[in-house]
């Protein structure tokens, strides 16, 4: 089943396919696409073992039209390492990839962010396809043509603009989610909803229980209006250099908590989470109504969140001086004008963040 | 001093200033384009040691309108890996690299290829300017946004399209340049001048012993005319779909001849001259006129090459195979039509040029 969403971006365009079957549906297309090719399958340990027989029509021995050839990255975001991407590149070349090769990436946002990197510098570029397993990875790192790689300074440091030429999100494959998983990719359809889509934000409230136990009938359409919500915001700014700055709403603590915790304890979602409730304080002393922050606050209450461990908010800024949206200026901050309504805050120095983060980090839920 | 000369690309423009003084005559921009920034100078040891005083302006303790960090890559193509670009991402990082720090290669073709794909990279993408020291980098690698790091299976076979900001090619750069640098890159001149720009071609006939000699007087204004060349071709075909694949003249087989020796014996220039000298066997099966490949074979036969090592046909053809333009149906050859006009020719099977290979390796200055 196709949504008929396409995402217009300057190499042009990417179509959408969200739903129940969205796989089966993009068959025909994608053996189209890999026909007399070599097809790279890059997919993790874990989600091949449980989604892999979806594949095996690009991937079975009765396949003659193409050649296909299945690699495997560590899970999670242990995959995205120079020296995991050098390794693929290496087994790529060793394995005969041309560049008219093709890469399909079959897993969460660490497979979509790893493959698509690797996909993009491999002979300068081949192109790929996302097919998403996560909810996090289908309502926003698989479509908008982001990529990359960490280094042990900081997630996503190293990576390039290189759009998929298909995002194939088939909520299927959301039934073997686990559900903190699930969790953390609500968080994002929130994070962007409150900003971007009130109607969403209202039907997440409103369907709350129903999404955190994975029915796919409440998914399938939040997910497609994620995406909807998503591609409308890139398509208007693909390089983010304004407006595609409002989806790292929650991100700039987010991302230092994570940093400081070692990736572990809290999942990104989680951590975005705490980073949403951090900028709701900033943004109610600009202006945000009361009751409007309060809404996200108590929608966010309902997930279910373990507790924010005990975190020192010097360490915090610290991580946040070395955020690749950092300049020498200071930190861009993602704020809420009102539901439905961002801004981008310049000039809210270092030490007022660390001061707003100390009463903060003691009592994360208060107003 | 400033040629004039722009190269208009996807992403804007590239000013090109060729000659001797050029980096003088751009000091004032680069300071301009640095202030306030983080500015990483990448080099090589040797080429530092050599050139890095005509930087000082840019790195010295005097300069407080900037910060400036300079890295060293290895000498040479050893320069390119993966681990060396995840070194350099890692300590511009811990350097407090952002996403308006600005990069500076200073040196041949691999510091430039390896200082523009950690640029492209790096936060995905921050600006960069490529000072050549070479005159192969300064004719051909600097000029045209490719970048790119090598795998033990080939070389260039990671990278991206990232075009500098500008790039400087001051010929007194040059000065200290080995003989058979020079010879190096008036090879890469000759495979444009041969296809692209006839009087150019006639230039080098014409004034060869002092090109060879170094003269600065006789190499500027060759660096301007195949700069030129260059970006013409460019401009027309900016991601190589077409006319820019003629620069690919003689290296088809220069680059297997390259892999097979292990990177040692012969440089580029030299490999990329009998590789030259093959291609205009083939041509001439396809009518190129004798006599005009004969100029071009008298030409390389006074720039005085070390002799071609003893290869094997079929091991040749094994590292075409591999080339990174080789697609599933074989590899497109750079022929010679007639001097001056060059084309792209499909379908020679490899086992034609095994065959053709076979001959020419047992006398590669035959007709």
């Amino acid at each position: 089943m196709s949504t008929g969403l396409e995402l217009t971006h300057p190499g042009g365009t990417t179509p959408i396919d969200a739903g129940a079957g969205a796989l089966g549906a993009a068959r025909e297309w994608l053996l189209d696409w890999t026909r007399g090719r070599t097809l790279f399958v890059l997919s993790s340990p874990t989600v091949w073992g449980l989604h892999g027989d979806a594949l095996s029509f690009l991937t079975g021995k009765e396949t003659s039209a193409h050649r296909a050839v299945v690699l495997h990255a560590p899970d999670g975001e242990e995959a995205k390492t120079p020296a995991v991407a050098g390794e693929l590149w290496q087994r790529m070349l060793a394995e005969g990839g041309k560049r008219d090769s093709r890469l399909v990436t079959l897993g969460g946002g660490s497979v979509g962010d790893l493959g698509g990197f690797v996909a993009g510098c491999f002979l300068r570029g081949i192109p790929f396809v996302n097919l998403p397993t996560t909810l996090l990875a289908q309502v926003d790192a698989a479509i908008g043509g982001k990529t990359g790689i960490d280094l042990p300074g900081g997630k996503n440091t190293v990576g390039l603009f290189h759009h998929p030429d298909r995002v194939i999100a088939d909520s299927r494959f959301l039934a073997t989610l686990p559900a903190r998983e699930l969790t953390s990719g609500l968080v994002e359809v929130v994070k962007m909803a409150f900003l971007l889509d009130p109607p969403l934000f209202t039907r997440v409230e409103r369907d709350l229980p129903d999404l955190l136990a994975g029915d796919p009938e409440a998914l399938g359409p939040v997910v497609a209006l994620a995406a909807a919500a998503k591609v409308r915001v890139v398509e208007r700014d693909p390089t983010e250099q304004g407006e595609r700055k409002l989806l790292n709403f929650g991100h700039t603590l987010g991302h230092a908590i994570e940093a400081e915790l070692g990736y572990r304890g809290l999942s990104h979602g989680e951590a975005v989470a705490y980073g949403l409730l951090f900028a709701l304080r900033l943004s109610a002393e600009r202006g945000l109504p009361a009751a409007e922050a309060a809404r996200l606050r108590d929608l966010l209450a309902r997930f279910g969140l373990p507790p924010l461990p005990a975190l020192d908010a010097a360490e915090l800024v610290g991580h946040m001086r070395k955020d690749k949206k950092a300049r020498e200026g200071g930190l861009p901050w993602v704020l809420a004008a009102r539901l439905g309504e961002g801004e981008v805050v310049e000039g809210i120095g270092f030490e007022r963040v660390a001061a707003r983060l100390g009463s903060f980090l003691a009592d994360p839920w208060g107003g």
